[in-house]
């Protein structure tokens, strides 16, 4: 029932599974399928909405993928997360709101994981280490490590599938004085909690969805203030009157931080919203994007998923 | 004045330098020495002591290798830290205290490193990646990437000096019900100020050299109280009256943490003091220790310094 191709998935999120399930129902269907391998280094599949309580690293020493916080509501309309085999109407069986919680969104993308049985394809807790090409042979050396073992192996791939996704690796600039500041700073990548800002001064950094989202959090939970550093322009909603705009920071001096207006606020906390990185360390050069900031169309990839050679 | 042999030394922390400084010696001494290169992932020399406001991950996305906080201070006494080719006597020219601070003792590194000129064999914003050794060349295959050009290369060594440290990879256990932890738990490794923590009721759990330090960090800032959970006995030291130690956490439900004598707290915070892990993950596995638990003595090293083929 399988060709001889090899084709490694690595990661088991909602494109991974994405991917399996296509294969997967191509094998029902009565295709020969390539043999398919996804490795994924959490303990179960979901990605990013795989929430959990970990910050930094996780127990086998490996960066913390998801960036998911508590009470994270969707951002996007629903119907455009929603998969093309296997509708909304079919997981939930009634109406549901465009906009649901994490966790209702998680129980939909394991539902459809389940419904197709394409855990048998994954290896869990196993992350993928190094990938590169060989000309000679035609195929891909893949380095993975079994973490629970703690056991490195190599194998052989013709094709190889990146769907790691792009919102792991935290982008945190330098700002001039930062290392004066006392309180706590991170990125939203580690928010997990609004309830530990309650009565507090908060700077976000940035005013993407991010920054949307979370100063409304904090306003909702009891900070006392909320003042979001946008890069170009302002937002200009209507925020409540906890929150409010101000332009870029320059410079951090202890708990004061000024902005290039020439204004300033003292604060207890600083939150950057300032994205994610592309990064795929496991990749050799010669496979790897390289850009110097977040883009939506990266030059080397056609239609945004076939990588070039160059 | 260079042998053929070349020999790499990954980190440019106080061991590093101490090996660096000893072939310098040597060399101006008019011996003939290897040819010497340390890499180093940060952009400055001093491992540890190189305090970095960043936590997680740094600015090349690298994991941050500093554990120390801004009001850090030796606890070993002073002694126990000195080069025997440059003592304290020659550095600071005047009696000094047992404890210094993390400062003190960093600019004390910096001038060893600077008295030599050792500088010149270590390349900064470099790390190493993978390390393997061929048995048929007699060599070790360094894979090293350039932080700042993004770039990966690889060398051959003839020997190779781990001197990257194990205090820098944390050890976070999991506790029963954490996930329903509201406030902010993090690990000592990412603990920065103790001014965060002003009228915090904080748990720390361990009871090791970083909680005894924290704990009393955590008291003279003002946080309202401070609970040491110990595995397997008390310090039973006269502490202040705000700080206390428990038994081991068995359980946590949102704010309440339970210990295994029955009785519980109320916290607003969660500092893992449960210390770190033997992390080499760019050795091949049959060139890297494997411990189940931090020990003083592994078993693989002879001497504690010289890895011995299994």
């Amino acid at each position: 029932m399988y060709s001889s191709t090899r084709i490694a998935i690595c990661g088991a999120g909602p494109s991974g599974l994405s991917q399996l399930h296509a294969f997967e129902s191509a094998r029902q269907s009565g295709s020969q399928i390539p043999e398919i391998v996804c490795f994924e280094k959490q303990n179960d599949l979901g990605g990013q909405w795989n929430y959990t309580w970990r910050t930094g690293f996780d127990e086998y020493s490996e960066p913390v993928h998801s960036s998911m916080y508590h009470n994270l509501w969707t951002n996007l309309p629903k119907e455009c997360s929603e998969y093309v085999d296997y509708p909304f109407d079919e997981h939930f069986g009634q109406p549901f709101p465009s906009f649901p919680p994490r966790s209702i969104f998680y129980d939909y993308i394991r539902s459809y994981a389940g419904k197709n049985n394409v855990r048998q394809y994954i290896q869990f807790n196993t992350v993928v280490q190094w990938i590169s090409y060989s000309e000679n042979k035609q195929k891909f050396h893949v380095q993975i490590k079994d973490l629970k073992k703690d056991k490195v192996r190599s194998e052989e791939f013709d094709y190889v599938i990146i769907a790691t996704g792009h919102f792991s690796t935290p982008n945190i600039p330098y700002v001039d004085g930062i290392e004066t500041f006392h309180g706590r700073i991170l990125h939203s990548h580690d928010f997990r909690f609004a309830q530990d800002f309650i009565d507090k001064h908060v700077l976000l950094i940035g005013n993407g969805f991010s920054a949307e989202d979370i100063s409304l959090q904090l306003y909702k939970y009891g900070a006392k203030s909320v003042t979001l550093s946008y890069r170009n322009k302002p937002k200009d909603f209507k925020w409540p009157d906890k929150i409010k705009e101000v332009p870029l920071v320059v410079k951090i001096d202890n708990e004061i931080v000024y902005f290039n207006d020439g204004s300033s606020e003292t604060v207890h906390a600083i939150i950057f919203c300032t994205g994610y990185l592309y990064y795929f360390p496991f990749l050799d050069d010669n496979l790897r994007l390289k850009l110097s900031s977040n883009c939506f169309y990266p030059p080397n990839l056609y239609k945004t998923i076939f990588w070039l050679n160059q």
